[in-house]
Order: structure tokens, then sequence, then C-alpha cells
């Protein structure tokens, strides 16, 4: 029987999947075997990479740390990781002494070899590794988490040597499922360590905290720094650094984690988004309705959010018990919860009165700001918060409306997401999880054919999801790449099959009879708040006009002009522009410096020969001017680009 | 020594005020006293009438029922009440029944008798009233409170007998500390029993419940009727039966109490209220700012709200504890909290960062909703609610600014609210309370002087509120009409010596040094609930054109023409107007009818001329027609009458 050494002659195949499933090319197969080459490039073969990188990171801390207990160590996005019971958390330093010895490992070409072992000759091998002996257990038990996975998951237990190709001699092992690179020297140098973090071992607040080593790695040197350079330019773009150098917005420890107040220059970005979503809702036939923060707990019962989602729901506040002199409870009070979604209360609204067949399409719409209970750890800037303005929208239809306002919201997502400046999408089509789901097949069949026709007309790249839909029904959702590639989950359009039969949705046929309607959950920007971050990396806080706090700057050359400029500033302000004069001290350079860094998209200069013309010079973000524009031309410019909704970095054509 | 009878003798005296304080007339007096008439007309005159039928009312009750027991009876704004412990609730045919009884004592004239009593007599004459018994024990402690002072205020106990002119026999007493009018006589014909209600024993839940009684009562007959016809002119304008019909907002029983969700047609006019409110905001130099509605109990310490107002706030959720297998605290969790006020928020952007004399005035502005916990018995519509969205406006500025940024915020105040068609004002000015206060004499004098000043500017009525203020600072509070004369407190604009101590607010003045700004509060709608309250019963539901949810509706005189209204229509719409056509079944006049209670401010009319002309003719709320008018010209009217804000409810002048 042939091994995949010798069915694969391209050094760039680095594992097989026989008869679908991974294996290392050691592995044996038949003429009966359906066999495929695994390349180091390919998703399947940048895991394996990674995944043997970790393997030499854990060797290399135990070479350097014989002390030190092994976590688990999968690969992830990009990378790799690798959790260790240590004294003492790592520093920079210790990452550099790693990085020799994995090196080091990697030069001397180790070989990984599989082999199948008992559980007791496991805990045997394994006795002085606490962490694996825990995961021998949970292999007998359970399935264990998607991490533990690369552990224990398959059917046989296994442990992979690493053998030293000269002497024969296992240097160093691990429990795992695999598989592997042939040899550590298939790392190569494209790999690096990243960083250092704390984690709970099994993800428990409850277990011991270990230290993380975070690395990446790619097949080729080149392709490591492509990455790191994409790294730096999105590190440069975090909108939690870009928002603390534009002063946008904060987190203060006094009000909690996870709590963002939007300061004046963030604020209002945040209602001009607010303001041209809400444009475009009264535009488009929705009605605006407003509902609270908080609710009696039973209409979180009904919705089954109390059931399903409590955990990510903000504890109750008991209230309007009564009771008597003795402490007695004369009244029982209530539990009220902050809303952690806004359905449940769009849909009292519908049910506020008998509906018509002729009302439907309804279409409500909210900002609605829902708490959710995030562990503190999981927060991340604006785009994992506690607190979240949710752009939602609830259309209640009836069955034979649903085609067309499908895609008709689809049409609305894509033209709003458009007006924002973003322009590459795709979708992602969430079909029924076969065992997860209410209704019929049938329901669920025509639906999902419904939104698959309705996202091919769309002329976008339609890409398949099976089995993410929610059990209440079929999703498309809009991806977008953003200025440097990176795709972020934007809009939904999700059905829902349940929520219309909790509450016992209603309207009247035009045959006089009782339907229930069929209910579409949208979100455009899914939250104002990571939408408003995804906006900020994208233009690297470089906004379009009309999105920029300050649109318009003037500086005089000299402190005797800043009365023309001034007069220019106000007649801007006077069109509703956002328009300031830097009276300050500061020299001219420094000026044009300080509003460059501050991304202002114009910078207006006057001098001697402007105000006598009647004129001013622009300066663009680049660096670019325009000189002696007559002043009226140059409102009319910039009132225009507010209007067009355009980006300006660089002076206009002539 | 004479009495009240002989020193008046017009018959309207019905008290004296004898040095200062209130007397029956029967009061003797010297030549040594100050001597001053009181006439039924006036406050305290009204005040002793309305006293005296809550006697007679209490008389009647136990005639009719002798097991009733008495509570207290006090006069309130407009009329009277009093409390009684019976066992089966007052229906609106006892009440009838009540009346006749009253009306036959104050027939008789019955005389008024005051009768200084000792604890012990009080004690014994009233032994069957076991909830006088109490007030006699609490005059024997304290004071009581507002309203028990009727019975038990006053250095003496009283008691007040009812005692038949003719024979002098006594048919009925009550503990009262007076004064009365002469006679039961002379409550006259101008009263009324108006309702019941149910309340516990001296305001508290853990007391026994009693049933309330309350009435009205004026000088004469036609006061009782003109004061009638206003308050069915305020319930025909009653904003939670406007609010019903009119589909705007309701209270969901499965939200809670107090807890307002806005429906399509309500949501559209609290939109509109707030956009038109925040294009003044920004052209007038306000920075819109966001803030959550939840924070850790330390920041509502820092600004003492813990302290002060604990009460007025929602319970605590606690999070973020974190608890070891065996369910000890590992890590200490945080008191969370609604927010009950936004301005301790809004100083944590202020010093987000430090700030220099060149950025103030800084202006916060958010529509930040709030939580209050008020008990549900106090809740009522719009007006008094737990959840809440001020329009709220926190102003940071140098001394030396202050005094232009009142004026300023005043006028500010004052314009915005004539946008919304309120245009009939006077100003109230809250002093310094002579005892709690914070800060400096000479600082409030002169902050008062200022906050004066800019009142006496406006050319305003002003009226005095002395020692109204808070203790941290003075406040003018603009007071508006409606349109049936009942006034609202409405905007505030409050200095604030306080807040910017405790959070140690800061800019760098001029010449380097560090100084503390003066903080204002500007509340201008107040809520936007209450706000929307206030104009929905001062429109009686006919919103000026811009607030109306639905601005026009066609009506084709009859099937065929509802094409050519359609496309009437569609041109309003593409032009931003809130346009529909009729396309019902029902009826012309039937569709008038309906469109004309919904208060729609133009309906549309064409059949066969105006289609064959492209004309429409108008219909107004009032019945008026306006025929024939060419489809362009309607579009611009309706256009324009909607960018002037105003209200159309009768034809244009031709």
């Amino acid at each position: 029987m042939p091994d995949g050494f010798e069915l694969f002659t391209d050094r760039s195949v680095v594992a097989m999947r026989v008869n679908g499933e991974l294996k290392d090319l050691a592995t044996q197969v038949t003429d009966a075997d359906t066999v495929e080459a695994v390349t180091i490039d390919s998703e399947d073969g940048l895991n394996i990479l990674r995944h043997s990188a970790a393997h030499v990171l854990a060797q290399a801390v135990q070479k350097v740390n014989p002390d030190a207990r092994l976590g688990i160590g999968p690969p992830v996005t990009d990378g790799f990781y690798y959790d260790f019971d240590v004294h003492e958390a790592f520093t920079p330093e210790d990452l550099k002494a790693l990085q020799k010895e994995m090196d080091r490992i990697i030069r001397q070409g180790q070989r990984f070899v599989r082999r199948v072992v008992s559980e007791e000759e496991a805990r045997e091998e394994l006795a002085s590794e606490p962490y694996k002996l825990e995961l021998i257990g949970i292999k007998g038990s359970h399935a264990g988490e998607d991490n533990e996975s690369v552990e224990v998951g398959g059917a046989e237990l296994t442990i992979y040597d690493n053998v030293d190709p000269k002497s024969g001699e296992t240097l160093w092992k691990d429990l795992c499922r695999g598989p592997h690179l042939p040899s550590t020297r298939m790392i190569g140098n494209g790999y690096a360590l990243t960083r250092v973090a704390a984690a709970y071992w099994r993800g428990s607040e409850k277990n011991p905290q270990l230290q993380r080593i975070y690395g990446t790695a790619w097949p080729t040197k080149d392709e490591l720094r492509a990455y790191q350079a994409r790294m730096e330019e999105a590190a440069k773009r975090d909108h939690r650094k870009l928002g603390r150098e534009l002063d946008l917005f904060s987190f203060p420890d006094e009000i909690g984690s996870g709590l963002a107040v939007f300061h004046p220059k963030g604020g209002i970005i945040r209602a001009e988004i607010e303001n041209y979503m809400r444009e475009r809702l009264v535009a488009s036939g929705y009605d605006l309705v407003n509902t609270p923060h908080i609710t009696k707990g039973h209409l979180f019962e009904t919705s089954q959010h109390l059931s399903w989602y409590k955990d990510g729901m903000f504890p109750a506040m008991h209230l309007d018990a009564e009771y008597n002199e003795a402490g007695e409870v004369t009244r029982q009070g209530q539990d009220y919860y902050l809303k952690p979604m806004n359905c449940p209360m769009h849909n009292l609204i519908y049910r506020a009165r008998g509906r018509s067949y002729r009302e439907l399409p309804m279409r409500l719409a909210e900002f609605g700001t829902v708490y959710r209970y995030e562990k503190s750890g999981t927060l991340s800037g604006l785009t994992r918060v506690r607190g979240l303005t949710q752009d939602d929208a609830h259309i209640y239809v009836t069955p034979g409306q649903v085609k067309e306002e499908l895609a008709r919201q689809l049409q609305f997502v894509l033209e709003t997401l458009r007006g924002y400046g973003l322009n590459d999408f795709y979708l992602e089509l969430s079909t029924k999880d076969p065992v997860k789901y209410v209704g019929t097949d049938e329901v669920w069949e025509e639906a999902t054919e419904t939104l698959r026709q309705v996202a091919v007309e769309s002329g976008l790249e339609l890409v398949a999801d099976p089995g993410g839909a929610a059990f209440y029904g079929p999703k498309i959702s809009v991806q977008a790449r953003d200025a440097i590639g990176r795709t972020w989950q934007l809009s939904t359009v999700q059905l829902d099959f349940n929520q219309p039969e909790l509450f016992e949705l209603e309207y009247t046929a035009d045959d006089g009879s009782r339907q229930q309607p069929v209910m579409i959950h949208r979100a455009l920007l899914g939250s104002i708040e990571r939408f408003f971050a995804i906006l900020l990396e994208h233009y690297a806080g470089a906004f379009p006009v009309w999105l920029s706090p300050v649109q318009v700057v003037g500086i005089p050359v000299a402190e005797q002009y800043g009365d023309y400029l001034q007069d220019v500033i106000d007649q801007l302000k006077k069109a509703g522009v956002r328009a300031e004069v830097d009276h300050s001290d500061d020299r001219m350079q420094k000026k044009i410096r300080n509003h460059t860094k501050a991304k202002v998209p114009f910078q207006l200069i006057a001098g001697e020969e402007d105000s006598a013309n009647g004129s001013v010079s622009f300066r663009f973000r680049d660096g670019t001017q325009l000189n002696g524009i007559p002043v009226a031309d140059a409102i009319q410019r910039i009132t225009q680009s507010i209007a067009d909704r355009v980006q300006v970095d660089t002076a206009w054509p002539a």
C-alpha cells in the first residue's frame, strides 16, 4: 500500500484527504480510497502548517522552561496559539528567545509521527501534564469544545511524537488528533510569534489562568511580510486608536466596560449616520416608532428570549413590590429587564389594534438601544460592546408579499450602504439547520428559494451558508469588503416564522379571514457603534465630507487676514457647513500640520492676494492645493461635495 | 370687642386675617389688632369655601351611612375631597344621593362653631373615629403632614360643631383647625361632587385603603359652570384620549407602567419634534453627544444622586462578580444603575481631556432617555412617566461668559418654542433658599441679578419664586400658556455651582491658570414625552402641517379618479410630503368624515372637472373648501405650509 509521499511528488503537498478525512502524508492508502492532495496554501494546508508550528512553539517553551505545563494549541485565523501554565507571564524578550529555539527545531527537521494509544497508555505517558490528563478524561466522556478537538477529536486517542531524523529518538510529544506536516523543516521561515495574552483554562473564569502565546505562520517569508504589512495597516486604522486620536469617543471607567460615550466630534458623525438613515427610511415607506429600554420580564418570556438568551441579558430589577410594617409582601413585584432585542416591542405595536391586509407591508423602524451582557474579557472597542444601538426594522407582510418585499429590502440595504461609501459586497445565504427549526419543510424551501432568487437577481456573488440559519427562518446577509480588503458582515434580512406565532399576530385578509403575517427582521448597519467603527477603519479617519466632524477650517496666512477668512467661514456656516477659523497663536505651518492630522477635508488659506481678490486657496488632505478660488465658487464646491456625499482627499481637476 | 360680622358688612367677606392669621368671622378683635377682610373669591376665601363644603360632604356621608369613619378632608386646587373608611366603594348613584343630602344641609343654614378642646376631651368626643384619634396622637407628637394640618395644625386643638340655627343643637362635628364659613348656606349652589378614588390613609401603602370623594366648589353657579366647561374642554383635549383616538402611542401592560411606546403616527411626530430641535441645536453652536443609559453606581455617588435621589432611581443590577466552584466570590461585582439624569455623563465628556478657555462655551446636547422610579399610583399619561427622553444640554462657561450665555440660552429657548407654535410665555425666577445652598452669597447674588437682567431684557412678564431654587444654583423657568389658558412649566435654564466642584472640572485660562467653569443645565422641552402631551393638548390633535402624521390625503369623488389623484399624491410624496390616497371602498362622504376626524390638514378631492383641468380641490379641517387649484400650485402651497411650520385649519384667503 502506497503512502502520500509516493502518491504526491509536489513538495507543496503537506497532507491528504482520504475519503474526505484529513490524514498525514505518511498514511497508507489503497486503490479503493479516494485521495486528494492538500497543498500548504489551501485552507486545510494552512491550518496544518499553523498547528505544527504550535507544537514547535510548545516544544521550545518546555525546552527553555521545563516546568511549563501544556494547555491546548490549535490553529486560528492567520495563525496559532498555545496555552501554558507557567509561574510568570511571558515577556517580549522571552518571545525572541523562543523564536530562536523554534528556528533550531525547524532546521533540525524533526519528523511528526502519529501513534495510536490506549487511554491508559496516554495517561502514563502524559502523567506530568495535568491539563492533558483532563482532556483524556473528557475524551472518555463527551466530545469536548471546538478548540480541544485538535487534541481529542476523532475516534481514536493519538499522540504525535517529534522524532530526531538522525537518531530516531523522540524529542517531544503531544496529545493530538493531527494531521501534521511531515517535518518541522516545512514550517520554514514564514512564521513569527506575535503576542502574549492571559486565558482561562477551557475558557471558564472558574478555572486557572494560563499564559497564551500567539503566532502567525505562512508558507513563505514573503507571505508573512505581506500579512505583517496588512496588520500594520489595520493597526494604523484601528478604530480604538483613531477614536482617541481624533477625539471621537471613549469608554470611561466611571461608566463601565463596553459602554461608550460619544464626544462632540464622534457625536456629530453618529448623528449624520442616523440622519441619513432616517431620511432614507421615511422616503422608503418605513414608520418610525419608539419603545422603552426596559420591560417586564413577561414580554421576554413570550418571545422566549428569557429561555434561550438569559445569559446574554443584564440581571433583573425588581420593582413595585409592597410591604406592610412587618416587612411582609402585600403586593407582588415584577422583574424588569433591559431589552436585548427590540422585536418583541415592535410586535406589541403591531398588535396594538386589529390590522387589515391594506396596512401591509407594515415596516416598523427604530434606532433601538439594547443592552447585552457580554463577559468583560470579550469586549473590544466599538465592535463588541454591552450597549448598542440597532438600526432595527421589523416588517410584517402577507405571504404573497414576501418575495417583492425581500427584493425591495435587499435593494434598500445595498443602496443605503453605497450612500455611506461602501461598494464591494457579496451575499451569504444561510439555510436550514437540518435538526433545529420551526415550521414546515415546504415553507422553508419556498422561503429559501425566494431568498436565493432575490440574491441572484441582485447580481452579487452569493455564498452558501448551509445549516447556518437561526431556527426561526432563513437569512441573507450582506458582507462588505473594506478599503484594505477585510470583510465585515453588515446587513441582515431574516425571515421569522416563529414570533408571529408566539405573539399571535394577525391581520384580516381581503376575504375577511384572519391570517398570520410573515415577519422580516432587517438590520442594515447592524449596530450604529459597530458600523461607526467599520466606517472609521474603512476611511482610516479621513471621512467623506458629509461625515467629517469639521468640514472646513480657515487658516489665515497671518493674523491680519483672520477677519477676511472669518467672513468666508461665516458664510459657510450659514449654509450649514461645519466650519471654523483657526485663530490660535500657532504659526501657519503648524496649523496646517494640526488640521491635516485631524483629517479635515478642506483647509481654506487666505493671505494678501486672496483677500484682495475675494478668493481663497484650498489645501486638501493629500497636501495638494488649488489657489485663488473665488469665494462664491468655493462655497458652491464645498456644499456640493457635502450634498453628493463624496470623499475628497485631493484637489479637484481644474 | 367687635367680631368680624360687625366689622365687615360686605356679604362676600367670609373670614378675616387677624395679625396675618386666618380666623373665623366670629372671632373677637381689639383695636390693637390688624384686621383684613377675606372675601369668598380670594384664594383664601375659596379654600375656606371648599373646606366647609368638605365638612358638609362628610356630614352627608355619615347621615346616609352612619358606619362610615372619617379620614381627612382638605381643600385642594379648584375643590376639595374627603376620605372615608366604608365597606363598599361609592358609586356615581351614591354621589347623587349625597349631593341631595348636602343641598339639604346647606339650605338648613347650619352654623360652623369653633371650640377649643383638651386632648382628653377630643379623645372622648371622637372616640368612635379611629383615624381622628390617630391625628390627635400626632398633634401630641409632631406637626403632621400638609393635608393633615387642616385638622391638627396650629397651637390649640379645636373642634368645629355644625349647629342647627333654629334649635341650637349640634348636628355634626369634626376635629379641625378651621376657619370656616359662618354658615353652610354660604356654600350656595356653586358646588358639585365630581369623582371617587381610592387612597391610602396618610398616603402610605402600608396603611388601610380609604374611599375618597372629590368635589369642586365656587362662589356662584356661573363660576361652577365655567369651571365645568373648562374641564370638558380639557377632557376633550386629554392627551391620553387623543393618543388613543389618533393611534399615537400606548402603554402596553406587557411592558409596564409609565413606559410608553410610540406607534407609527406618534413616532413620526416625535421624530419631527426631535429633527427640528436637532437642526436648531447644530445651527446654534451645540455639540451633539451620546451616552449610555446605564452606569456603575460610583458615578452617581460622585454626583451625589445616590445620596439624595436614590428613591427616585430604579434598583441596581449587580454585574461582573466571579465565583469559584465552591460558590465563593473571587472577584467583586459592581452595581449598575439606569441613569435618572444625564449631567454626570456629560461631565465625563467635559473632562475626557484638558480644556482651554478657547473651547468655552462648550455646549453638550443629547436626547438622553432617563429612567425614574415613580410610584405607579402617581403615573399619568405622558406627563408623568418612568421612562422619559430629556432634551438635555449642559453648557460649560467661564465666569465672564455667564451673562452673555444666559441671554443667548433664553433667546434660543423662546425662539425654539415659538417654532413649535407656542407664543404666550412668562418667566419665573427661582432664587436662593435661605438655608439650603452651596457657594457664597456674593456668587448667588451676582448670578441671580444676572438672571434677573436677562429675564427683564426678554421683555416677558417676570414672576418671583423666592426660595424656590435648588441648593446648587438659581434658575429661570419658562411658563407657557396653552390654547385653553393653562400654564405649563417648560424650559429651564439653571446655574450649577456644585457639580463643577464635585467633578473637579477645570479649564486653562488665558493666563495659564487652572480655573473652574460654571455649568448651566438647560432643558428646553423638558422631556419629549411631556412636551408631546402638551402639544397634543394645545392643538387638540390638530397639529401644524409639519407635525401632522398624515399631511395630505387624496379622496377621489369616484373610483375612476383614483389614478389621477394617485399621481398628484406621488408628486407630493416625492417632494417629501406625507401623503396617501384613500382607495378604500368607503363612499366619499364617509372618507371625508374619517379624515376630518383624524385631523388631516389637507384633503385633496378630485372628480371629473379637476381631473380634466389638472387641478384639485382642497378641503380643510374646518370644512371650508377651495376648488380647482392647479396641481403645481397646490403642491407649492402644501410644501410651503410645511416649510413655514404653520397650522392650517381653514381655507387660505383667495
